[in-house]
């Protein structure tokens, strides 16, 4: 079997945003489904994992795309580990269009935990991950270090039905959009997206107090973090716009 | 070509809600991309309509599920065109899984407009769709009239850029998501959710303000309603719940 994954799936008109472009939110999770079948047909996806009461957990994450799939696009989305050590994994992406054009990268770092204790695991006893690595380019930066964004919240989201995955947590995806939201007075950044860096803390529940902080730190770059009770830190993300 | 479109797709785990299942507002989402590629196959898809500056506007839904799809479920869903007259075309659904077990149906009111004059137009003159009617069973009651919920509102939604569509205003799906969401402090009920009747009646756009009015008409039926800027009426929804 080949060691890098190949995806290919059509943009359909409902999938698009005001801009016709394929929002941010919606490619993470196409991103995250392809991760999903590549692992899932060598062996180390959810189901085998979930059998085994265990579980990936994305840690961080960096997406940088020099334009966005539009419309009726039919992209593909390449996927295949970089690297593993005994705590994290790192699984890389590429996007294509249908005319063979790089639309840009992703990078992703993962841990697997325990289901029933919640800490983690040594990935290296996880059956042969280690023998799928691949050398192959991926052109962006690692996903950065965040601070904390210590300004006050200007936006609060209390969890509801619709932002939970089976595990009870809030899904990677919509922390995204909620983030992506925040923009909604000034709509015409979206379009300038040029990177989105995101680290994970820690999980959030059906009615918890999501608080949304930002800072802006120049014109091209904003920061965002996530807090819940007792200003408990539960994401941060940083958006990279065109200059 | 057969008139009746049948479209296989697997239900992964990051699709799937706290319960397993595959959540209505996806599967409205899914429903809707299949009677897109339905009329695409056929010619009068939205790629060809917006190139005449026409649209689809879905005016009124019903779906019926005896179960929902759960996760790793390959579900097939199939559309037909029932009817057609000069001012709607009804399109029906059903949903099988991967044992050919009927889940459910869907029956869907459409109507045209022109994009520019934001009038309707005459169905019977778009091309050939009425040789496409199908006489095939769909035994569930067509979408019910539903009233005004003259309650207060008891929750608010800001429209956001993830709300909006590529024409500028609040997608179908985003609606139902809302709408479900409601009954997130009392999640336990949406398993059991077995019927969802809604009409829309005007368009919101980024930045309106949403208000959610709930009358629980009895142990398991609910209405809500839509309604924005001076009580304008935006949308209504019915909930059934099993007995």
């Amino acid at each position: 079997m080949n060691r890098i994954g190949s995806y290919t799936f059509s943009i359909e008109a409902g999938d698009v945003d005001i801009f016709g472009k394929y929002p941010l939110p919606v490619l993470v999770r196409k991103m995250l489904d392809c991760a999903g079948y590549h692992a899932d047909e060598r062996g180390w996806g959810l189901r085998h994992l979930n059998a085994g009461n265990c579980s990936w957990v994305l840690a961080r994450a960096a997406i940088e795309l020099e334009n966005f799939p539009e419309i009726y696009d039919q992209i593909v989305i390449q996927t295949w580990v970089e690297d593993l050590n005994k705590h994290f994994s790192t699984r890389n992406f590429s996007f294509q269009n249908q005319k063979g054009e790089i639309l840009g990268y992703a990078r992703t770092v993962w841990s697997m935990i325990d289901l029933n204790t919640r800490k983690a695991v040594d990935l290296t006893v996880v059956s042969d991950i280690s023998n799928h690595k691949v050398d192959k380019e991926c052109p962006i930066d690692k996903p950065g270090k965040i601070g904390i964004v210590s300004c006050e919240p200007e936006y609060f989201h209390d969890v509801k039905y619709s932002d939970l995955d089976i595990n009870g947590h809030v899904n990677t995806c919509k922390y995204v959009e909620h983030i992506i939201n925040l923009f909604s007075s000034g709509i015409e950044q979206i379009v300038v997206l040029k990177r989105f860096d995101v680290t994970f803390l820690s999980e959030s529940k059906l009615g918890d107090r999501l608080h949304f902080h930002r800072a802006t730190a120049s014109d091209h770059e904003t920061q965002i973090e996530i807090t819940g009770h007792n200003s408990r830190s539960i994401c941060r993300a940083k958006i990279t716009f065109k200059k």
